[in-house]
């Protein structure tokens, strides 16, 4: 909520910026809805205002013009962050990026790109099919590039190419006060200096605006070959992964389900899927080292105690069978229609996985509560659907302490609070628990670049 | 150079930490030029003390009895660091971590470790022999794993599993008040704050100490076949490492060496090479995918212009093949016994490599030097070993001048002054040109987290 004194600056702001954005200075009720929501279960909070940007020289005056009026600035992209990061909770200037949308280099020799902030990863991989190249971070959402960057975004080939954390060489970024900075560059490698490049990453636009990105691309793999295999227990499914990972096979992407989200996923697709936890598997490389992969990992899902085990034999099949995983999201929802799900996102070593879910599914199951499980099993990250009526007090609560006992748990065992959606709000809580005395480190870097916390604050921790 | 105030000051701290440490503290002329050296070109300054630590908790008492006082801490590992990392400018405390060896835990199931910061990569990798795992940043020297973080290191295979910045899942951290920090942890990614590890990865001593590391571990290759390329020009061995890139080799090493460099091996090794552009390569992964690619990557070698390519045909003849590339800095001296040598560290995107080593080449012939080349190709990163008689003032400026101009050129193509090696002292006079007013960012973290300048004050950058 804005209080009255920010609300008079932000006001004098407006009126200072207006003369440069005309129509791109946003007040509707509608503009302001749209950009204080995202994909979060938190409450909306509204900016005083949008401003669409086109270029770093105009975030910079922004920047600047808040800073000298102690007036916050929310960076937006495409409005996808899922815990509460745009959400303007002491109102401000929404700075919607997503008219930064221009590629502008790819280099297909060095396999890295240059982009602004805006394009999409969608848009990007369209721009690369001539290449041969891609750019890997596959997440569900239809989000910007630094959007991901500034969450630090992962998706289902994490396992093999990495998050936002690995792909991202440099940037460009706006300080607080409308300087311009530039981290990192083209080269693969660097020992120079300090790494500003992963301190933007994650940042959740707390220290900064991220206006350009250098990526690094990877050559799309001459063939891929998918199959479920379906267990008795989590156990079998997790020991298989272990394995897969330990010899090298040429995983693209390894996804689980529990046996309560496969029924979600039978209802709401009508296919006929065991219904016990189940891996999706792509595998992707040469001609000569998938089929080769493949045979291995079935024999490792088979020593493991595969009750089942499906090859996608053709193009269509694959597709078919990476719609029921991409549905997944969907189906879980439709168990309940109507209601609200918080999707938790923690991430623990690979090897505490069955114990840490097996946990909090007893947990779940003593609150008489619904929470079919979706996992990118290949990095330890997991994340249930809790679904509850918002309307329903104890439902609430119930979710929202599941949710925090998760966390602990995780946290228990060398894990984090999340694997791949950020802090924001709905993370924020946790912070202290998992960080420590880090924590503190956080916000004295936090108070050297940002001295006015003009910059989305609130979030991730407060100061 | 101690001046007066800091030796004085040097002093109380020596009595302040005597009956905590005894003979553990060292003042003596022998113990404090080991430890003011390093493997550097750069004039040597000596500590007032050296203290062996073996704990974070010993770690901290003397960072805060030093913060207290205003006396600077300088981490020391194996002392082989080669841009004067350890070098005490201002005098002060030499903190010899390498008594905290301690391998802490080793979880196969999840490829990841923890261990002290002292712990030599080569005793890591023994531990590990019996696992199947191993940790593979390889860099010539016998460094410690808690220096290679600091300097952000890398080696031969970065090629294809990354340097420590790739490698480093999490670290204690003690500052330079003695608050012990840990950041990041054992989940194989995190979305939660600020990435403190990047902070401290490549920060050189400069923030605190790191003091303990949780490490990301590899399986080791089933097979591995070795090949050496010659070709008549520096563009054919480049385009052939592109090429291997982009369609995804099982590439665990490719290393280049130039005309001069191998006529230096040649010499020292009594070996018959041909004395042209060369590429020593190892291809690493399954049975199968090893025979293939290698005929693959011979095929790519023969399109480029390859005029000889020579396989490893026994694990004897690959440790013969790769002890020539080994030995190359030994050889690379060699053509000029008793002399200095300054080693470069450029890195530069790989299509830009044969245009940046031509345009070095003929400034070096211009100046009578020689200069053999050996490179990390695969990453754009190369290093020329600047012969020069360190009397001879002449020999010495066009020496130090020619390491600045290939930075220049180096940033001229979107690269970077240091690869691998840091910037200690060696490389500080480039930042402002690499780093522009993010330099200035730099020094706003470095005022945040050690307000005293304690921590190894005067490296990378001053303030």
């Amino acid at each position: 909520m804005t209080d009255t004194f920010t609300a008079c600056r932000a006001s004098d702001v407006i009126a200072l910026l207006r003369p440069t954005f005309g129509d791109r200075l946003l007040i509707s009720r509608a503009a302001r809805e749209q950009h204080g929501a995202g994909e979060s279960w938190l409450p909306v909070a509204l900016p005083d205002a949008v401003v669409m940007v086109q270029s770093s020289d105009e975030v910079a005056h922004v920047l600047a013009t808040c800073n000298a009026h102690r007036v916050p600035v929310i960076p937006f992209g495409a409005g996808s962050s899922i815990e509460g990061q745009i959400i303007a909770i002491n109102g401000g200037i929404s700075l919607d990026l997503s008219g930064m949308d221009r590629i502008l280099s790819v280099n297909a020799a060095d396999m890295d790109c240059c982009v602004e902030c805006g394009v999409t990863r969608q848009r990007l991989n369209d721009e690369l099919r001539a290449t041969g190249l891609f750019f890997p971070v596959d997440l569900g959402a239809h989000a910007t590039l630094g959007g991901m960057a500034a969450t630090r975004a992962s998706g289902t080939t994490t396992v093999r190419y990495g998050s936002m954390r690995d792909l991202v060489m440099g940037l460009t970024a706006v300080l607080p006060d409308g300087q311009i900075i530039r981290t990192g560059g083209r080269a693969r490698k660097s020992a120079s200096g300090y790494d500003l490049t992963h301190l933007f990453v994650g940042s959740e636009g707390t220290l900064g605006v991220i206006t350009e990105l250098t990526l690094r691309l990877h050559g799309q793999p001459a063939q891929r070959q998918s199959l479920l295999a379906s267990f008795p227990t989590l156990e079998g499914a997790a020991d298989t992964v272990v394995a897969a990972l330990q010899i090298g096979l040429c995983l693209n992407r390894i996804e689980l389900a529990d046996a309560l989200q496969m029924l979600a996923i039978n209802r709401y697709a009508k296919t006929d899927l065991p219904e016990t936890p189940t891996l999706w598997v792509e595998l992707a490389g040469s001609e000569i080292v998938v089929p080769h992969d493949l045979s291995l990992f079935e024999q490792l899902a088979q020593d493991a105690g595969a009750v089942r085990i499906e090859r996608a034999e053709t193009a269509e099949a694959a597709n078919h069978l990476w719609r029921t995983r991409h549905d997944a999201l969907y189906a879980a929802r439709a168990l309940r229609p109507g209601i609200k799900g918080i999707s938790t996102d923690v991430c623990v070593p690979i090897s505490s996985l069955p114990e840490c879910i097996g946990q909090i599914q007893r947990v779940i199951a003593a609150t008489g509560l619904h929470a079919p499980l979706i996992g990118h099993v290949g990095d330890g990250n997991f994340h249930l659907v809790l679904l509850f009526d918002p309307s329903d007090a104890k439902e609430t609560a119930a979710a929202r302490r599941i949710n925090g006992t998760l966390v602990e748990l995780a946290l228990s065992m060398g894990g984090t609070a999340t694997g791949e959606h950020g802090v924001g709000l709905g993370k924020k809580g946790y912070m202290a628990a998992e960080h420590g005395p880090a924590l503190d480190l956080m916000r004295a870097i936090k108070r050297a670049v940002d001295p006015e916390n003009i910059m989305n604050p609130g979030k991730i921790f407060d100061l």
